[in-house]
């Protein structure tokens, strides 16, 4: 819950038109959706963690669940799947907006600001690498150029939980060791847990392969039979990304499973200097427009505004914020 | 709770970015405030009417009341009260988001898009002439040239009701049935209450008392005392208006009662053709930032974004709405 005097309005809209202006020029149409929404509606597109950091509010006259959307993609998701079904090939949309997470630490509730695009109907390392470019190329626009972008890809954390075959709070735990890279802790309870030591050994390598995409042809060899299709992806999608000279870092991270619950292939994120946090978002979710009722692959992004005005705020030359002697 | 499609989406952008380009231009800086505050802190701005609209939810942690706003100008006003406390001279400020009211005719709530300006420390009829002129001006920049400006003035409203001396709940009755002019049941009520005849004369003719400017003449002679002081403004406003040559019809209606809890000085209201409701609406209160600490006048209006993609839609020319047979 955020005030911004002028200078820093005005430094956040230029972020977002910027981005929209990015988004449009690459041929992504800008769509609106609402702030909120009947909360079944919604949560047909969120995972687990979305859910939970949801704001709901029973809206008097009719006590019906209404949730402030924690996520725009969603929405997108469901117009693709209905306004759009008869839209003949790939569908580009693009958006702008807030959203609104429940922060537990915080103890309280944040406002986001983002903007983002969705493309629908193309499947593979082609659309993926479409939407990693353009990422990379609206990040300059705003003056972030060559950003660091991370890759994973979650079929790895799909085939690994599938070969565990754990039960579901079971699962949960070891996703959350995973995530805090906690090698020896996941090591003692997945054998707690009489997982097949090839299993284990794989889920701990996962977690070292974190590097240039070279690291790749490694992962190759240390990791199993399951992963290879993945791994075989994201080959596919970094050569794609490298044939569109992307101005960017490419960093693989393996041991990546966040965003289980959503995401079906790649994730990525981006990082720039002056930002502690990624300041762009976003990945494959091949399975979200069915939930609404229409077949189709799609991978999307959304950008921090906040993030990168942040960033660009810390760029800001040491002389530029303080009056030098010479300057009147 | 809508969405918009591409073509309807960057119709509503295009409305939002000419209206802050023209605040812009005028000197009105840009800021953001939040989509939701603690309830109490934004309840002080509110009157009656939109606490009744607010929607809230508790925050799970704390325990706290969240309002969505149903109104950003409570929300300038605490920023101009506080962050620009040490200001001199008049703060211009303008901002585009949306508001939450809840809707209890259509069971639900609703999500407006708003683009509105603030003036605060510039007291009188040039302070109200300045932002009436811009209103005028950003309608015709987005292509609503020539509004109808319905003018009111709450003073006389004030002046009446203090004269009347009524409960609060006769009060409230006796607003309702001024809102809906309904002259007949008015009168009735009113020597219920018994009301002064002389100041039941008043009221009965404060209601029939609408037309162009030169009305303000009948005004001074068929109303009392009381009301002599917000005629007179009113007449200084218009004349400020026309010098600056404001391309609008004017149009006064000494019996509008709206806005009552929140207004101290004249209300406005834009029309045009094709839009039923207004377009645009503000007025001055001269008493809503000292409720966050700080003795200021202020006038400011707020445009209705979709009400004027709705005008604009309506516009269209029938042959450019459907092909011609010379059209190709």
């Amino acid at each position: 819950m955020r005030d911004h005097a002028p200078r820093a309005a005005a430094a956040r809209l230029r972020v977002i038109e910027t981005l929209l202006e990015e988004f449009d020029r690459a041929g992504f149409e800008r769509v609106i959706t609402p702030a909120f929404e009947y909360e079944e509606v919604l949560a047909l597109g969120l995972g687990a963690a979305a859910r939970a950091a949801t704001v709901r509010f029973v809206e008097p006259s009719s006590g019906q669940v209404v949730a402030l959307r924690p996520d725009i993609t969603p929405q997108i998701a469901r117009l693709i799947a209905t306004r759009f079904r008869d839209h003949k090939g790939p569908v580009r949309l693009c958006y702008e907006g807030t959203v609104v997470r429940l922060d537990r630490a915080a103890r309280g509730q944040r406002e986001l600001s983002q903007a983002g695009v969705e493309l629908a109907g193309l499947a593979g390392p082609d659309g993926d690498a479409e939407v990693i470019a353009l990422g990379a190329l609206a990040l300059a626009a705003v003056g972030l150029p060559r950003p660091t972008i991370d890759l994973g890809h979650l079929g790895l954390a799909r085939s690994l939980f599938t070969a565990m075959k754990l039960t579901p709070s079971a699962e949960d735990q070891v996703r959350r060791l995973m995530a805090k890279r906690d090698r020896q802790e996941l090591e003692k309870v997945l054998r707690d847990l009489k997982v097949f030591p090839g299993i284990i050994k794989n889920a701990l390598e996962m977690l070292q392969l974190s590097g240039p995409p070279a690291i790749l042809k490694a992962a190759k060899g240390r990791l199993s039979k399951g992963a290879q299709p993945a791994i075989a992806e994201l080959a596919a999608i970094i050569a794609a990304v490298e044939k569109r000279q992307v101005d960017a870092r490419l960093h693989v991270d393996l041991g990546e499973v966040r965003g289980f619950d959503y995401y079906t292939g790649v994730r990525f994120q981006a990082f720039v200097e002056g930002a502690p946090d990624a300041v762009l978002r976003g990945g494959r979710y091949d399975d979200l427009l069915a939930r609404y009722g229409r077949e189709s692959p799609a991978v999307g992004f959304a950008v921090d505004v906040e993030a990168v005005a942040g960033a660009l705020e810390g760029r800001v030359s040491p002389s530029a914020r303080t009056k030098q002697p010479w300057q009147s």
